[in-house]
């Protein structure tokens, strides 16, 4: 029953803007699709990454924890892992690595997934502390941040990319968690200088967008009136 | 295995705006994913209607064939039907039917389905005369169209609804498509006057998103270039 052609992903960036923050589904759900993923908690509840099947937390402390079953999320992507290796990258800065990654690649008009493990120089990653009601607004919420820098650190970077015509819907382009080996750093990458390490890379032929629709604040709400994209890009970018 | 909540798209809207109108799904594979459906042929060959699991195509003449298991598309949506009885009509307007529908459901939000059955006045439908590659725009194929009219006519009005933020990937707002009791009438639908009839409705929670990866022209297409939303409304709407 596990599909490595397919992205799941529940809730949409869009829904963040306007401040529908309540968790709408559980992490045991979204472990039924994917043992891989990112996500946020509900009010902004830190920065989630799942790897190989385990729920880590950076909160917005700094903390990093395993989240339990009924942790409950309004955003997030899984997948089944079944990366291939791209390429081993020396010293290489985060401009470099992309452009290289998307001339190699060359699927621009899909969604994928990358996971890179290595030492990283200046990672810069932040997490958000949890809201509660009434939430405010993504712009307005996620100024409850910390940031976080580390000079030279050891760990994986997961990051999903979506083509341009589904954004609003997820972020066009590039979107990137990190968490260090010690789990002692994580959160959401705002920079880094560069990495040494391999790169792994999984093509998605599919996405299943999954939305909160048993939520009455989320059904009723009138998005007509949001930016979505703008407070999407200063926010998640 | 079959899933009443998930609506499944095979392409984007997108993607047939500059001419990427290769057939990249066959009628089997889409009926696999549902026995209710709409979309077009290769080339825009046409404008189909799965009912009750049934493939009718409507052909750039406006005769109403029934296709076969290799007929491929570049663009289609199926779904499983379970839809339940919304309301009753008679000799209501297009925009009344759907302000009245959109106030009833409420779910401006998510994607869903409406089936009409009834009786149509003045409906105007086009159907698409199929193209040969070297394809040109969606806007320049789709000048290659043929426009029937019916002063009265009882058939079956087949819709999808997608929310805003999905524009794009999918056409924003309504979808819908017609076929005539008699078959000898159909196409996607420019207008009706009124209809007399019964409304049926089907609610999703996902939409399934495939994208025809193995289709190297999708692949290394530039989308940066297109002019996607505005070409979308205008051929499509």
């Amino acid at each position: 029953m596990t599909n490595s052609n397919v992205l799941f992903q529940h809730g949409t960036l869009a829904l963040l803007v306007p401040g529908l923050l309540d968790g709408t589904i559980t992490m045991k759900e979204l472990l039924q699709h994917g043992d891989t993923g990112i996500g946020t908690g509900e009010g902004l509840d830190g920065e989630l990454m799942i790897l190989d099947g385990v729920p880590y937390q950076t909160d917005g402390t700094g903390k990093v924890n395993i989240v339990s079953d009924d942790f409950t999320l309004p955003f997030a992507n899984s997948h089944f892992a079944k990366y291939e290796k791209l390429m081993s990258v020396e010293n290489i800065s985060r401009p470099d690595l992309q452009s290289t990654i998307i001339n190699k690649v060359k699927s621009a008009n899909t969604f994928y997934s990358l996971r890179i493990h290595g030492t990283f120089k200046n990672m810069k990653a932040r997490a958000v502390r949890k809201s509660t009601k009434p939430y405010q607004t993504l712009a307005q919420t996620a100024e409850n941040q910390n940031i976080f820098d580390s000079e030279l650190i050891d760990g994986t970077l997961l990051s999903y990319y979506s083509p341009e015509v589904f954004d609003g819907a997820a972020v066009a382009g590039f979107h990137s968690h990190f968490l260090a080996d010690d789990h002692q750093f994580g959160g959401h990458i705002l920079s880094f200088e560069s990495v040494t390490g391999d790169v792994k890379f999984q093509r998605f032929d599919s996405l299943e967008q999954h939305l909160p629709t048993d939520n009455k604040e989320f059904m009723e709400h009138d998005f007509t009136k949001d930016d979505i994209i703008n407070d999407i890009h200063s926010a998640e970018k």
